[in-house]
């Protein structure tokens, strides 16, 4: 037994970290859990088993006709063939590399652990059984079996999220290894835009703010929680947006969540105007403000007005939008928007969470991108950002931290701090964090360099793709959503990259785009320079052949999709100009110098931007 | 002028950090702000300078008869005279100390640097102006008087929120420095309660974590934010538990809000029994739900079983409920209400926010306390906690970092993991924060030693309180509820404590709490020794005396409020029993020696139990 657990280890890194007890504790089955161990819950997560109970699942979920060999191993261990079975057959994993070694050491090690692994019983459909405490009385509601029933639902239209064990590497931006230690892979659709988590001031800012202040801020920002980060930060928010004031929350989720509800309950009859694309935070603080709410068809003006034009003047009214959609890389029309919404007495509710840091002279956003010139030069006044109500950003995507913001009227804010319950019962972000956020505003404030790497390495893979007619569905933003339309395909495409070719690239299903409208988001950062991009490149063509994907002419016989393959379809030209990259017609990458802010910055080799 | 801003910055440590280009930027108001400028919204913020401007904008918001003489020096500055008499006839600051000049300096130094401040303008009644930019059609909805409307309420029922700034220095737990670096508050009511916010293993996990990994996740759980850190402290946290699985969010609140508004919304006709005392977070979780909700009296297992014998047997219901109320400090019958679920097919959701950490042999809560000796002894099975179907918890009050999450049977957990937006949609907490949660919770489980002399301090301070008949409420955990009976008194309690006696302790008014249940929430902590008890117990004494609050025996001549004062009532007895906490009866501290999972402690005299 304990050669059997040594000789484990060899494959599997978790083994490798956990002790017999643990194991042994992970591998027992409470008799409530219906058989589930944790073990099994946490092989769930590793990249190799995960993946293979996903696929044994889904076809236990599909079929439920007869027992497969994996079940009936139960309790005892499944033998390798069995499992190599599952893994060549789904197609997903490479056995010649002996990845699959990897979930049969776990296996093994429980076995020898002494633990019952009753593997994947907890994928049968549980009519027959129930897993209510037998002290419950009989009638009674079964909610083991309500769980299992809407994890089912998950299984059957693969919308079943299976999360990969990423850790990214500061010192080794963009890699990071996985379950493994000393595996590496080159994340390619992190939110971390501009590698700021790994920025050496950020850093720096958050050790010693760490060590002077601690780990917590200890209470909510009305009971011990209020103290000079958060201040400080607000303060750095609301200069950004030149909007009177800001207010930090736990996350923007939370910030759209808590301003839009609070909003939308207290202001008399209120109407939210909301776009069809908006994220679900944004959907989720409309639902829950109870106001009524009229969804505009995405960055549509036309409707827009139409639905404006149908509710009383007086009536007061949110149009409720992003600049950058996250999933397609659309822009909204904000100028006319602001027009729309002074026009009809509306205010705007703009969510700039995927363009803060992106965008903009200082990296305030589309919003203040769309005035360059005059944010530039310091006159914020009477541009399009002064006429936007209500600005709502993350410090959790390009500022590279965690937490959410809103910027608006002094007495707006005031008025969201003093009645959002998601405000004030929840704790203050930790000091170090909101140090580390603030010198990643500062940071960007006085530098474009970064974004226009980002711009730049984005323009690279657009292009190198579009030469391969791999399907990107067209945008004039940092996002780069290849398109796959298919939710099997996408998981099994970017299964595929992770495993062949140490690439990570999320597959995106429903509900987070539409079916049929799956995807692969790339998100290039000033660290993925032409080296990294061309490996991806390269390995998204072998993945488009070998699954046989459809490539941009295929989209258009039939008409296109998601705006590829669309005949006639104007082209999307990049928001950032030539002329704010500094780019020269002929080297196509940095001018040799530039003056932003009277900072000058030379110039950027793609790939040394990071 | 030079010479204005150079002696206020003696007096203002706000100003001795600021530049005079800054102060010119803040002090500038913008066209669209109702002539309130960035540098009053920061002086809201200044416990000096707040309080006064409160003192003033309540008396404005009250009578609303004839400008007072403050509002007539707008748009050039107060005088010296006008701020003092306000300060003094508020009763809340000692002119005495020079105080005040603080506040003065703030606005010389703004008019110094040439900006134009209307002090408390905003504090007038909008009914004759608006601040609907001009660009906007007559007859719109008018937002901003909406949002003065909504403040003014705040005004005036006394709910309006000031914050103080409180920087809780790691080196120097449980003191503070204030907005000037120089000063020091002993701070008596943050949540940290055993200064795990500098436990120096948990530092030191967060500094490696931080170097190696960055600092952000970079995006959500399912894209490129699920990692090592997730995994690790969610297998802790199911262990603490004793439960089959765990999930991490952002906050508590989102735990909560989330957990309860999926299961309530997707549970068929379900119905969610919440006690009357439940958390906002859990509030806004059911009604988010759109679940029918029935209120149960706080802690009556009479009235919950009368109200579940009245819903159908085969109704899916949740019973929601918390183990340690955080504003009174009461417990929760959990067994007995476990056995009403059970009788009557319920689940229950036990909210253990304010107890993890705290109680029990590892930490895991008042579930786990009330089987003491089974859990110190590694047998969870068949205890009360086991019996408990969810239990939701916080990382950000006695563990000492940030973030919430709940713990069950793995289906349970998982469905949440696939339905509840607020889980999926969000920026996943920062590895080296996950890091320093799952070192204090390993840690915590491995001693008593904190949370007894946490105890013991709390029994000294209530002790201590009683001999000099300031009014507690009763209550059996570590909450030391001092009540006072009004809103404003509260308040003003609170700011002389701070300015007279360098205490810290935040009021609680409504509708944190019952309106005339008004309260001071103390929170010892294993620093808070006997030397620190005794300067807040005389300084309490010196308040009570000053401002003639209402002791226990003017409760008893009016009947008794919130437990106190109430005849014949039982005396309350501490849950963790002097055997728990080896009281030795002759010296009332810990015993010599104590086994705790095979670790021997030895005696922690109270004060230096930090």
């Amino acid at each position: 037994m304990e050669f059997l657990v040594r000789q484990s280890r060899l494959f599997c890194p978790f083994l490798n970290k956990t002790s017999p007890s643990t194991l042994r504790a992970l591998s027992a089955s409470s008799p409530s859990s219906n058989g589930v161990s944790n073990l099994q819950v946490a092989a769930r997560q590793c990249p190799v088993m995960g993946a293979a109970m996903a696929v044994q699942s889904s076809r236990t979920y599909a079929t439920s006709t007869k027992p497969l060999q994996f079940e009936q191993s139960s309790p005892s261990m499944a033998n390798e063939t069995s499992i190599e079975s599952v893994h060549v057959k789904a197609g997903v994993f490479d056995t010649s590399k002996g990845i699959c070694k990897h979930g049969l050491a776990v296996m093994k090690a429980a076995q020898a652990a002494g633990g019952e692994v009753s593997a994947e019983k907890d994928a049968q459909p549980t009519k027959t059984t129930s897993s209510s405490p037998a002290k419950r009385q009989h009638n009674t509601y079964n909610y083991e079996d309500f769980y299992h029933a809407e994890l089912t639902k998950k299984h059957k239209d693969k919308s079943y999220r299976y999360f990969n064990n990423i850790n990214r590497l500061a010192k080794e931006f963009p890699k990071a290894h996985t379950t493994s230690e000393e595996e590496r892979v080159t994340v390619w659709c992190s939110n971390d835009y501009l590698g700021m988590s790994k920025n050496k001031e950020v850093l720096k800012s958050m050790h010693n703010t760490l060590e002077k202040y601690g780990a917590g801020a200890g209470g909510t920002r009305n009971i011990a929680g209020h103290n000079r980060h958060a201040v400080e930060l607000e303060a750095a928010l609301a200069d950004l947006h030149s909007k009177e004031a800001a207010l930090v929350f736990s996350s923007c989720y939370v910030a759209n969540d808590a301003t839009l509800s609070t909003l939308g309950s207290k202001l008399p009859d209120c109407v939210i105007l909301s776009d069809q694309l908006n994220h679900a935070s944004m959907i989720q603080g409309i639902r829950h403000s109870g106001a009524r709410k009229i969804v505009f068809k995405h960055n549509d003006l036309v409707d827009l007005e139409n639905k404006l034009k149908s509710l009383p003047l007086e009536t007061p009214k949110i149009i409720a939008f992003e600049s950058v959609y996250s999933m397609c890389g659309s822009i909204a029309p904000i100028e006319e928007i602001c027009d729309l919404a002074d026009k009809y007495g509306a205010i705007t509710f703009l969510d700039e969470v995927h363009a803060v840091g992106m965008y903009g002279p200082r990296g305030a956003g589309v919003a203040e991108h769309l005035d360059f010139e005059a944010h530039a030069s310091g006159r914020p006044e009477n541009t399009i950002m002064s006429r936007v109500d209500i600005i709502t950003g993350t410090l959790g995507k390009a500022y590279g931290c965690v937490g959410g913001y809103i910027a608006g009227s002094a007495k707006l804010v005031d008025t969201i701090r003093s009645l959002a319950p998601g405000f004030i019962f929840t704790t203050s972000l930790p000091p170090s964090v909101m140090a580390g956020a603030n010198t990643a505003i500062e940071y960007q404030k006085m530098t474009i360099k970064d974004r226009a790497a980002q711009q730049l390495n984005t323009r690279y893979v657009k292009a190198k793709l579009a030469e391969l007619d791999i399907p990107v569905v067209p945008n004039p933003s940092h996002i780069v959503p290849v398109l796959v339309g298919d939710a099997q395909t996408a998981k099994i495409a970017s299964d595929m990259l992770l495993d062949r070719f140490n690439i990570y690239v999320q597959a995106i299903n429903y509900p987070t785009v539409p079916v049929g409208e799956e995807r692969l988001r790339v998100t290039p950062t000033p660290g993925h320079g032409a080296d990294l991009a061309d490996n991806l490149v390269n390995a998204l063509e072998t993945v488009w052949t070998e699954l046989g994907i459809k490539r941009v002419k295929d989209w258009e016989a039939v008409g296109g999709l998601a705006g590829v393959g669309v005949k006639d379809a104007k082209p999307v030209k990049p928001i950032w100009t030539d002329a704010q990259l500094c780019l020269t017609p002929t080297t196509g990458i940095l001018a040799d110098t530039v003056v932003v802010e009277k900072e000058t910055i030379t110039a950027i080799p793609i790939e040394a931007a990071a």
